[in-house]
């Protein structure tokens, strides 16, 4: 503190300290690998009091998640405005800021199921609580892509577009951190350049897709992400 | 059996039998729903007898999962003939068979991590293992894949494009079974198109995959797959 004295902090507030310390910590390391007593160390706080404001590792680790999930949920919000690709571009730098942030843990998380594998009672718990978390973040994103394509009621279809594409988002940013091969701007576009070509197969096949598809790329500007790929694909069928 | 005479059978004749039982039941129901009552009611033996097989419903599930895994790798082999995309179809078709099989206990262990959540020791084990066969089998799709693409060494681009589709094949098998609103034999098709669409993105921003893709589709007859979408496409966009 710029002070230098050490203020006492309310009960939430010191909640909400542990969890951001938690947080940045099992972000940092697979949270397997994360013990209460660094997790004390870091805070400035003893072992005792983490347990006094947390019954456990776990129970901390969930609040962290709980946490990580809102910031992610939030990072999907973007104004409607301007065209629909450079839009998804924008979600894809913050989803990639997101991941890189977060990298060890996220990792952890999303191949291993939970992360922090609970023994004893309250495994199947922490599972399912794990789980729905996840899951509330996948929700958010397909939320905010159908309100995006202006969309209330999705068709079949329309849903497995875009959850299906959520999930090769997901994918493709676990591959990313598994070595870092590929530059992230590079998987931020290519993303967005997957979704225009997942929602064109299956326009192919369908006419409401196709209806939407022509909507989509409407506005599109001849610079914007959407034409680009279009132009590079005709150059490279000839 | 055919006499009508309950022959006593071998101890690995007898695990073997009650795997089939245990992983039929665990492809019917969510695994967590299944009781080694059942089981052995099913096997037409005693419950006492299942635990002298196996030391609890854990190993019987991973020894279940364990073939249900070898079980898929194999159907990812397919003859090095005939046109690309026909392949992947006919591969995709036995891909659906199998998730069709093995239905609600796929769901629940793709969608909850293991399924059936270990309770105290030897939790984070059975996560572990179980980890380590999707991967397995991941691999084995991955590895097919490469070696009908003529490629040994995948580049780091290659090989985003064939695992991150993989993932996107599961998540369009988990949509599909919740609910089934969309017919099978239309998701195998589009998962054939996914792919080419994926690989064509990929194509158009590098020179190597772009050479790749070239192969790919310079032996497909006009009534394959392949060129059945790219005719789809040019009339959508014109």
């Amino acid at each position: 503190m710029s002070t230098g004295v050490r203020r006492r902090m309310g009960v939430e507030e010191r909640r909400q300290q542990l969890i951001g310390v938690a947080l940045d910590l099992f972000s940092r390391r697979s949270p397997d690998e994360v013990s209460i007593d660094e997790i004390a160390t870091a805070a400035g706080i003893s072992r005792p009091l983490v347990y006094h404001y947390f019954p456990g590792k776990l129970s901390l680790y969930q609040a962290a998640l709980r946490r990580a999930a809102e910031d992610l949920a939030g990072r999907f919000a973007e104004p409607h405005e301007g065209p629909l690709g450079t839009r998804l571009l924008r979600v894809m730098r913050r989803y990639f800021d997101f991941v890189d942030e977060h990298g060890p843990g996220f990792s952890a998380l999303m191949r291993g199921g939970p992360a922090v594998s609970a023994e004893g009672a309250g495994a199947k718990e922490h599972v399912s609580a794990t789980n729905a978390l996840i899951d509330s973040v996948r929700q958010a994103a397909y939320e905010q892509i159908l309100a995006h394509l202006g969309v209330t009621d999705a068709s079949a279809r329309l849903e497995l577009v875009v959850r299906s594409w959520i999930s090769l988002a997901e994918s493709t940013a676990l591959l990313w951190l598994d070595g870092r091969r590929i530059p992230r701007a590079e998987l931020e576009l290519k993303l967005v350049h997957d979704f225009a070509a997942l929602a064109a197969v299956s326009a192919a096949y369908d006419e409401d897709m196709a209806r939407l598809l022509r909507t989509m790329v409407k506005d599109e500007p001849a610079d914007g992400p959407f034409a680009e790929l279009a132009g590079r694909l005709i150059s490279l069928a000839s």
